[in-house]
């Protein structure tokens, strides 16, 4: 092995993946530890160290054999001051001087990266932009986290904020989102979006086979909501259907805007494959313009979890 | 004089404008001629051509001492492939290989531009952005046109449309829009549209002092909105006060996209000044979020109907 390896460490509430890349995007191994977030930030980043041992350890390579660590962490956070401000799964950490800390901790060069662009950069190197220079991507969780990457660079602004897509506003007046805004993408369009609405349309009286669980408190996610729509189950297949919409007319924006190649999705509604992809590519057709031939390909993900540990460790080559 | 000056040609249905520029952007000289656009395209062309010689002549340049011609030309059209695919104001200017054409007919080397690109370009080199290096302009006119400048570059996409910021749909199954999608940005915020929601609203049974003006059929222009409003209707103040709210929702749909340091709004609803620029801020506030300091300025164009010219000329130096 050369000297050209990268370690990729993806910082997350529940557990830290680490991994080690080759300058192809490569893993050469990776492993995943809990967190133990409620232990603090001193405690956390004691771990993350750790875990650079071990995979140094796993590959036989030297500290002189790696060019850096790439950290891929929640935000709102700076790259190109090497801090996280605030995040909201990982207590304490405010203001942290990670970059810096982190260098000294384990005598590596520490690059900084917010946890959504290090995932787009990793289907970007490796994944499924692996043949495109420019791309958006997707991930549909929680919220929905974008990364731009435009001829083969991670475009991050002027603020370290760019790609924020889930917070672009398509509706009006319309649901309120934590961010303080109204109508944000992710609030229709996201994975906990669908299970949402559902529940709301339910509350509004309206019938689904969901009804008596949503009735008696419990919390649904977007999978139930797809299970009851192959059942049959009109409402969930019209919120199904609407959230695909939203999701198209995201991606029209991001057409004219951006003009990528390619629009990856990434995040727990992948999991309902050509279900999701194909009312998705339909919608587009349907909402976008035919006046020029310029529309991105829409597809999954390829790299699952390891898209944020393989761009971090990408992201750290010099 | 040097040889780094550069021409930049601003072709339009009407006019033909043309410019020297030094290498800071600073018009030499300028002229503008009627297009003739009726005559077809080997004439514009060949009048075209003339008025680079008028501008050669009166800055006493030889073709030596000038690096390039830059055209801004309305679209659709390839800046890589050099061509005008067509332009609804320039009758015959189907597949034109303008590049090709020009470059022999001036013995210049000619790079072809979109026209809301170049003249988003000269706002950054010369006008309201000379001062960041990361800009998105809005031509606030029959349409809304854009321009992206990212880190000191123009950024083209992967097909040259990238920054039909006019296209962005803000309101799903909308306001219909010619170019086949519904709810695009410029049905509610050009200064087009300013005069249209009014006209419909008043059709719609909505009082207003430019009633019978809008019975007897007359066409109003977003001029006459504004007069109206300042003259205490109700109705044109609403009118322009929800253009004002769907612009600034426009702009926060870029700040989290593209991240940029400034946003210029340009184009015949900026004759408004403070009437556009105060409302659309205070919205801009009222609607974006609060969690992370990376608002973009606002700010309205310095360099009127020159940013065309100088952007183009700008793109032409090597």
């Amino acid at each position: 092995m050369s000297a050209t390896c990268t370690i990729g460490i993806d910082l997350g509430g529940t557990n830290i993946k680490g991994g080690v890349c080759d300058e192809r995007g490569t893993l050469l191994t990776r492993q995943s530890i809990e967190t133990e977030a409620d232990r603090g930030v001193e405690h956390v980043l004691q771990r993350m160290a750790g875990l650079v041992e071990e995979l140094l350890r796993a590959t036989g390579l030297g500290r002189s054999q790696v060019d850096g660590v790439g950290v891929g962490a929640p935000g709102p956070m700076s790259h190109a001051r090497g801090i996280v401000y605030s995040a909201p799964n990982l207590p304490g950490f405010v203001d942290v001087p990670l970059r810096e800390q982190f260098a000294a901790l384990t005598g590596l060069r520490v690059v900084l990266e917010n946890d959504a662009n290090a995932a787009a950069f990793g289907e970007f190197a490796a994944g499924a932009g692996k043949e495109v220079r420019t791309l958006v991507m997707l991930t549909l969780g929680t919220g929905i986290g974008g990364g731009v990457v435009l001829d083969g660079k991670l475009w991050r602004g002027c603020f370290d904020n760019a790609g924020e897509v889930g917070h672009m506003i398509i509706v009006p007046g319309g649901r309120p989102c934590p961010c303080g805004q109204r109508g944000c993408f992710e609030r229709y369009a996201s994975a906990n979006a669908v299970a949402e609405r559902l529940c709301e349309a339910v509350r509004g009286g309206e019938d689904s086979v969901l009804g008596t669980r949503v009735a008696a408190g419990e919390t649904l996610d977007a999978r139930n909501v797809r299970a009851a729509a192959d059942q049959g189950d009109t409402l969930a297949a019209r919120i199904w259907d609407e959230t695909c919409f939203y999701l198209a007319l995201g991606i029209v924006n991001l057409r004219h805007l951006i003009n990528p190649e390619l629009v990856v999705l990434a995040g727990g509604l992948i999991n309902a494959g050509p279900r999701l992809l194909e009312p998705v590519q339909s919608h587009f057709e349907r909402q976008s313009w035919t006046i020029a031939p310029d529309a991105p390909r829409i597809a999954a993900a390829t790299l699952g979890t390891d898209a944020g540990t393989i761009g971090a460790a990408m992201l750290a080559r010099v």
